[in-house]
């Protein structure tokens, strides 16, 4: 058994090895008429024109710091697809000028206190999979820019099976945190795509979405306390099952980005795995298909049986995930107890769809003892869409590699708005798609979670990008899709973060006052204002 | 028909005619040795010795505003035992020096201008049943201070059937906004034992914990938007089923206590009333009956079955409402749908509770057209309860004017430490008790809200005090109740708020960082800091 150890791609998705291979990139792109024969080549760290550090880590913290290019670079941005892009044109422009490896708190504080002092901006770095700008920082004001990289720090540290939570180290990647608990028979059964590629502390920064498409949908409904450095001391909240007492200190961290601290560790509420799931797929045709795959949905999110699963294609999207060809919208059911089983249930949520003239496929019921990690059940058409979903970002690497613009974005809006925010994205994006890049393009559309109130539209664009002009491109449609969500009043982003893509449409979503708020907060517990400047808020103060 | 109007009333809980009669009192009283015969006279308000207004109302807001001695008496303070103590003592030392009842937005938005301008500090004030000195406050520092009176702000202004969503007016106490949601067949379904004497402003500021003693504990969990005037201006979330993007705007005014600024207004999720209910309690006896009857209460918690009721009383609280009498532990479980039939689902806790040495009663099962809005089943155990459980506030006056001792606290803590807590409490309050009391109390506890990872145990103290000393006998259990929950890092509050009374267990329990950064975003919003002062934080700064 000689197996090489999966190495991390610095420019692209997830494992260097998973990256499509050329031949397959020029399969991808022949379906997109007008892109270019031949992939860009895969990129290489030793052909970058890094600019070089403009300072080096003092001599207390280098046991744990390095600036050798490969960290630079693979620490230099997240993972959107306009940081491929620029990976692919070996437009590395904003390195860190080092990265910090801390292996316990006390080099955490060590280090926000020596860059407090020296005017250094730190950037908190879990998985970097940030598609939102949220761990890139051009140091602009700063004498250099840190990237804070927690992946060291990966520990369950204190298991409590009475009250079924886990004190977990904020650097713990999905895998790592999930082998720990599995031991104790325990799951944070916290799934999102980037799961292997993101981290706790990642997961808390941002709101992370996850496993569940309906009540604990995010990561925030699984937090019992959080611990944070910040410039001012560490922040440590008691582990309470539930408080009235002011404002929650955890959800002042909970979407913080980074800005107000850096999480080093939090105890989280945990379950049991699962031993009973029922799944199926329900089909929805004809000419009112989609009110009805909609209507189904609304009435699945308000009938309290809240299933583990719940996802809407649209007609584009279950035809991508080859889960239906013929233009239907395919709804993907789950119900999992780690209790009892659910196939009674499962019974009510096909009812529910068949009232709004659903067809289903027979349900896939499993009553185990011990059961396989997995986003959705075993369904075919299910199944199909499940492979889709984690093979889709190195599909998308690829894809970018042909030069074709490849994105995604994602929103919630409350039920009476869903319908037309949908429609008004569909058309009008693909108006600025033809406007943008000459020729048609793709906008599909999944709901990955919704609410008695409302839906989370998940938005996939694809379309044919002209090559040295990929992220030009990329960028007025995304901003063309900012627009039309603000003007729905849709927020800005569900659960990939506001970072600093988000920047434009959330600087109009959040209320003023809130705004001065929190910024104020910021200055109070980060009077340097060095951690994480740029996303969320200025963090000296917005300009006139 | 010639009903007279119900009057609240100015000194006690409640309606004024539902006040216990002399008579009754004394039957109460007899139940303590040690009490004095007769009980204290109803104070009335002409024999108060109110110190006159500082100030009066400017021309531009008198429309709105009034300072008769009732309107200042009966806005004085809230309704804790030390405030009926007060009362009945004659003892109204601090009220405001006019009361502010504004009919709309525009209104607030006056009001709060003017006192920035003035240095006047304005204390919001939904149904003043505030039992944490919440809506008292002394103005020093101040010019003067205005009681902020919203009820006159009290409607349904907006309904939207498809996301079942309300936008409802803060001041609303509960009776009026569920009057207007039934013609709608809709409900809050937000029950606290203050539901007809607190509003929907007062329940959003306080974090109020409601119906469900599962899952969506707190009215949190419905919050869809909040609109609120601050001195800075008027801040409105959007209207999202979720979202990601930054920190929770509303999570930082869920709870904030009146501080951040003044809640006008929030669309709320709502609820079909359910038309199926099942409930029955389960009796817990024998030398085991403690660790069985918690044991069966963490067994459910984490069942995902996510009972609407699930109260576990202790002995003496179990003998107090009439529920057992062996000194068995009882709990009163209720499962409730709009959708589904609930009886499997009764059946399953039940099990749960009987492997767990649980004898449970039969099981009531309704399931019908239109309900009847109830905080429990029908089960007898569970009606008696219910019964004592709304009759107890009058019963706390009518024994506080013989002079007892009678307050409640509640708190909450992981599993883990639940029964240490309980014993804890149990004796050391006791002992507290004797000390002060010079004669034994008693203790009794329920636990009105679990969680997967923990419950909210909820104390209710009844001793015999010396006429006179009621107030210093009770301050001094209650430091003594906060030093044991600090002690055992259990919440100071629960549901019940932090406001001044449990400041001195707060500033122990909330992360530093997190207080500074309270402090700074008040001064942001509220840069005259005339928003409540004194509860939560020190407006202008900590004393060093």
């Amino acid at each position: 058994m000689d197996e090489k150890p999966q190495v991390r791609s610095w420019w692209g998705w997830g494992w260097e090895d998973r990256a499509l291979g050329d031949e397959t990139c020029r399969g991808l792109g022949a379906l997109i008429p007008g892109l270019p024969d031949d992939p860009l080549p895969v990129p290489q760290v030793a052909d970058l024109d890094l600019p070089p550090p403009r300072m080096a880590a003092p001599r207390s913290l280098a046991r744990f710091c390095a600036a050798d290019p490969d960290d630079r670079a693979s620490h230099a941005q997240g993972k959107a697809y306009r940081d491929v892009v620029r990976a692919l044109h070996g437009n590395i422009a904003t390195p860190p000028d080092f990265v910090a490896h801390p292996t316990d708190e006390d080099d955490v504080v060590a280090l926000v206190d020596w860059a407090s002092d020296a005017g250094v901006a730190v950037v908190p770095y879990g998985g970097g999979s940030s598609v939102v700008g949220g761990v890139e920082c051009d140091g602009e004001g700063y004498r250099g820019v840190v990237s804070l990289d927690l992946t060291s720090m990966d520990a369950v540290l204190e298991i409590d099976q009475t009250s079924r939570a886990a004190r977990i180290q904020a650097g713990a990647l999905g895998p790592v945190l999930e082998d720990q608990l599995r031991r104790h028979d325990l799951t944070l059964r916290h799934f999102p795509q980037s799961f292997e590629f993101s981290t706790l502390g990642g997961w808390l920064a941002t709101r992370a979405g996850g496993h569940y498409a309906t009540l604990h949908t995010h990561i925030d409904d699984f937090v019992e306390s959080i611990r944070a450095v910040t410039p001012v001391g560490v922040s440590e909240s008691w582990r309470l099952p539930g408080s009235g007492a002011g404002p929650s200190p955890d959800r002042m961290l909970l979407g913080s980005e980074g800005i107000l601290g850096v999480i080093t560790e939090a105890w989280m509420r945990l379950q049991q795995r699962p031993r009973h799931k029922a799944s199926t797929s329900v089909t929805f045709g004809g000419p009112s298909a989609s009110t009805d795959a909609m209507g189904a949905v609304r009435a699945i999110s308000q009938s309290g049986i809240n299933p583990a699963n719940c996802r809407l294609l649209d007609p584009g999207e279950a035809a991508l995930s080859g889960a239906a060809h013929g233009g239907e919208w395919v709804l993907v059911l789950g119900v999992e107890s780690a209790h009892h089983p659910v196939d009674a249930a499962l019974a009510e949520l096909i009812e529910l769809a068949s009232d709004h003239g659903g067809v289903a496929s027979a349900p896939t019921i499993e009553s185990r003892g011990e059961e396989a990690d997995g986003v959705v059940g075993r369904d075919r058409a299910a199944e199909a869409w499940r492979s889709t979903f984690l093979q889709m970002p190195y599909q998308r690497d690829g894809m970018a590699r042909m030069s074709a613009v490849v994105e995604t974005f994602e929103t919630a809006t409350t039920w009476d708005r869903v319908a037309e925010l949908y429609d008004s994205v569909m058309v009008e994006l693909a108006e600025v798609i033809t406007a943008v890049c000459g020729s048609p393009g793709l906008v599909n559309c999944r709901f990955t979670h919704v609410y008695p109130d409302g839906a989370a539209p998940y938005f996939t664009v694809i379309a044919a990008g002209r090559r040295g002009s990929e992220l030009a491109m990329w960028d007025e449609i995304k901003a063309a899709s900012m627009e039309i969500l603000v003007r729905h009043r849709a927020t800005v982003t569900h659960h990939h973060a506001v970072g600093r893509v988000h920047r434009q449409g959330y600087d109009r979503q959040r209320p003023e006052p809130f705004a001065a708020a929190l910024r104020a907060a910021k200055a109070a517990v980060d009077p340097a204002g060095i951690l994480n400047p740029g996303v969320l808020i200025e963090p000296r103060g917005e300009p006139a």
